[in-house]
């Protein structure tokens, strides 16, 4: 199943979970449906695919992450955190709905997503709590990450710092969508979760640098969102503390290190080396 | 055992959940401890207590409502939201630690109510499950509500329409309270949690008019939030649809409802009659 697929699958899917009707309905669609790269969903049905395992058993999980994220998304993008005002080339959710009403759009979609998964009567119900517990941790940690982000604008810190914020901002989500692709494949081993977890945080901290990097390089039009928009904010970035050469070597180095850890899955890895060069050839 | 009971179990429960340290520890500490009639969790505790189940197995569930409440709290204060300075006597999160913070805190807080019962191994997986699809809806259903109070602040609205509001907005997280100690309640038979699916909807709309009615009467020191605060904003609530006389019949007519509600109980419900005699008679 090529990547097209996963994409046109987790929009249908999105769109069956997402309430049509009632309060929130029409801000919670607008901030989900027909926008984003879909990069973590994607993940997840990789894994699923990769060990044979049923894409129908992967939908709960791809969705739920990528809710996740849409909710991260409406938060930070507030007033009150990194006030953008674009976001996947159109206004974002507080710009569109207001504040109040953003804020409650994120808050219901984090719920949703929990729900989706535990509503997932095709999952062994052993399964299903494996999942909650890996997203709901993810998304703690998420929430962590931010945090320190807000904290530690306008401050010199070093990569350090930087590292662990972002592993924690960007890296357990995505980590957690291929995790939970790993936890619902009956055939994927113990050994083959370690390895996998070692892949994610690899290109999670990979995705991150990237995000930096394209920040500064490419323009609103292709971003989906204010170039520069970190500069301006004056938030420390890898760019900031490393340079701009250094920082893209290193996102290069972490993906080529992504692969390489992927060589001793129980399975043939070619899908998930090529999806991960295809992240690493994105500019947006 | 006596509500003082839950009261300290609640809190040490509570203590043992919330992180110690990293980021957001502090607000979300702040936000939880040592504040709050924690009535959500007595519920679950009277409950559990009432069908003989063990109260470690009401633990998770109790502590889980109340983080979803707090966090409810966190958000609802925001300045975009009722812009509340004030919070149990003390300074609302957003004051204390800034918008941001506050709003992230709320986040975390959602996401570990979730995961502290997703990892609660005293409890059977499926039963996990039930607990996190009820809570999850509860969470969805009160974003929901308090986007359509946010929707009505300065409207004419008719009873109807603040009815079901409230239903969402408190309802569902009360209601959640009573089902998830009987969901984890072993003797409790499909017909009990039907009667006290009713009990909890009639409590819930009881317990959210006499807030309408105690904002307009009791004076801040004692609410431990400033008084008017309704009116002042402009939103609509009982006495300003009903009036202060007809307001204070009907709560005490659906806590009097409630009551006979769980007369056919299947167990001797007199330790749940006497909470619910005492939300009576709160003053905050």
């Amino acid at each position: 199943m090529t990547n097209k697929n996963y994409l046109e699958r987790v929009e249908n899917k999105l769109d069956e979970f997402l309430p049509n009707s009632g309060a929130l309905a029409d801000s919670m669609r607008y901030s989900v449906l027909d926008c984003g790269k879909r990069f973590r969903p994607t993940l997840t049905y990789t894994i699923a695919d990769m060990f044979e395992e049923r894409l129908e058993h992967a939908d709960s999980s791809a969705c739920a992450v990528e809710l996740i994220h849409a909710y991260s998304l409406i938060h930070d993008d507030l007033p009150a955190m990194d006030d953008d005002d674009i976001r996947h080339s159109k206004p974002a959710c507080h710009i569109r709905f207001g504040e109040s009403q953003a804020i409650l759009t994120g808050d219901a979609l984090q719920a949703l997503s929990f729900e989706i998964i535990a509503n997932d009567n095709n999952i062994d119900p052993n399964i299903r709590i494996k999942c909650i517990q890996q997203l709901t941790h993810a998304s703690f940690e998420m929430a962590q990450g931010q945090s320190i982000d807000m904290a530690i604008v306008s401050s010199s810190v070093d990569i350090s710092v930087l590292e662990s914020m972002h592993l924690k901002k960007t890296g357990a989500l995505l980590s957690c969508a291929v995790k939970l692709g790993a936890i619902i494949s009956k055939k994927c081993s113990p050994k083959d979760i370690l390895i996998l977890e070692e892949y994610s945080k690899l290109v999670g901290l990979a995705y991150q640098i990237q995000d930096d990097v394209l920040d500064m390089l490419v323009p609103d039009n292709v971003l989906g969102k204010r170039q520069n928009s970190d500069q301006k904010k004056n938030k420390p970035t890898y760019p900031s503390v490393l340079g701009l050469d250094k920082s893209q070597s290193t996102y290069k180095r972490f993906y080529e290190n992504s692969i390489k850890s992927i060589e001793k899955l129980s399975v043939n890895a070619n899908q998930l080396i090529e999806l991960t060069n295809q992240l690493q050839s994105r500019r947006f």
